[in-house]
């Protein structure tokens, strides 16, 4: 099977952008799956990965990303999702969570050939990386009712092109399975 | 000229590597030209960037790269030279400031041009980081008396290098031109 | 404005993948409008790129990714976008144009910041290669009659994608801009 | 061990650049040794792949590199050590062999884990290429007799660079051991 890791996409946020009032009903219909994913994975000691948008803020080791969505307007989104002492975090800059970050680095130290993608937004940061996995040859799988979307006849078209075009393994949550050896 | 911006390499260290003790000599010596410049810099309103080595700590939103460093042997080597409310920080978890990390774009955004290499290590990170910039066609200045070495002739070698074949002007901290405007 | 470049992904193709047979209608909608932008980009001196797959042919020097598809069963879809001697061409080994091919270096020596994507797959290579565009701070603009799809509604979908969340200009061949100048 | 693949590093040359007076006499120096791996990598069936700048010319699939090299006033360095029709080949653009090419990709699907790096400029593409090896983990080994520099110092402190921090093998040509199964 492989091993697996969960990788949370940009779920520390203060909903503050324009489109946030489109993702916020899908999101919430997606957060207690994605609860559920985390509770498990912690559980079975599969890694966590958090990563996340900056939001511009280059300061991260001050802990500005978490703080400020738990501060923020939104913090029941961000509340029942946020990092433990055992979670790891990338910061990315731009939209795919591979692009100048060091997770392709951080996923071949842990051995991880499979990732767990949920979070949002299903047809954009969602769809490019596992885009961005499939071209590194990472296996790919996304419980549908896990990640949210903005757009919902494009989050579907984007399920469909993971499955069909980057062989990613489209699921629910509850039947994700989380490998912890090889 | 060109913008300019001053990058702090791999200076928030526990310094509990095999090499530390052939590198702090070079350090103590470096660490006032830093400073120096790292005041220079901040009355300016040159971006400051710390690029560092996660030390195999992916947490980076916790801080604990430079609560580690305050707390470990060696903070009167850190604390000098702490980032401020200001400091922008990029986590690296290799070798290079570029490699797989978000500098390139972050420059970008800033519209900078010309990267001051401080820290350390002369021969090892700032001679990649050196290349890596020149290759992404950024120009380089290297003040010699604001880099640590481990080994002197190697150091030597790197700086000719940097300057014959990476095109970096190489001077001291005090004949650095920090440049704030294009 | 910005400068343009035509950028021709995977037309020199032999066309005996499994979704052949589905693209191949596509494709031959596409073709003249594909020629007329080609011949419109070589009477303005507009850089025309080609970034195709190798195929897992690594001994691209031989000219060999051109002649298989010349002497291939649909020379017929090749023979009239083929190369002339001021064809610019990158060579790819997996979906995206940008991935680990030095197109992004390209594009900045020639000063070009607007990409005119035609081609091949809509919902695949195109769609990717917008993204990764688009991730790069460059314009995109697709000439919905000069791509071909394999899927009809992926493709609707795709080129949705790149209009809204990656500011794509989603246009005809007919209208598309070739600017030389900035 | 690891499985290996012979890199020649900008073999394929015109010599026409202003360092080439210094470079050529270490070329000829190390030209029988590169032709003697060459042999045996050819008669083990261990990979031979050609990383070769483009020098400006984008237009590869015409094979103009090799043949604009074998046309030039240096001909007799070129055509010892030119491709054969096993040859792999990777154009570069800029310093590094992995810098914004499929090399990287090529390696792992060859599965080498040890890459022999052979060629020019010692000081320069080959020490930049060691440490982008050593920074995706690939094993690197130098025969000091098959790599030409343009100045002997910076050689020597390159290649001591390239065993002490990037644990590079560094050895002759003749005790090179090129392995094909792992």
């Amino acid at each position: 099977m492989g091993k697996s890791a969960l990788i949370l996409i940009d779920m520390i946020n203060t909903y503050e952008h324009p489109d946030a009032e489109l993702l916020i009903p899908s999101l919430r219909k997606a957060l207690p799956h994605v609860v559920r994913l985390l509770e498990r994975a912690r559980a079975r000691g599969v890694p966590v990965i958090y990563v996340n948008d900056n939001f511009g803020e280059w300061r991260s080791h001050h802990g500005e990303i978490v703080q400020a969505a738990l501060a923020g307007p939104r913090a029941e989104l961000v509340r029942p999702v946020q990092p433990d002492a055992d979670s790891l975090f990338v910061v990315k800059a731009r939209h795919s969570i591979f692009y100048e970050t060091p997770l392709a680095y951080l996923l071949s130290q842990l051995d991880v050939d499979r990732v767990v993608l949920v979070g949002q937004v299903t047809e954009q940061c969602v769809l490019y990386s596992a885009l961005d996995a499939h071209i590194r040859h990472l296996m790919v799988t996304v419980p549908e009712d896990a990640v949210a979307h903005i757009h919902s006849d494009l989050a579907d078209a984007a399920l469909l092109m993971m499955e069909r075009n980057m062989h990613a393994t489209i699921t629910t949550a509850e039947a994700v399975e989380l490998c912890v050896v090889d």
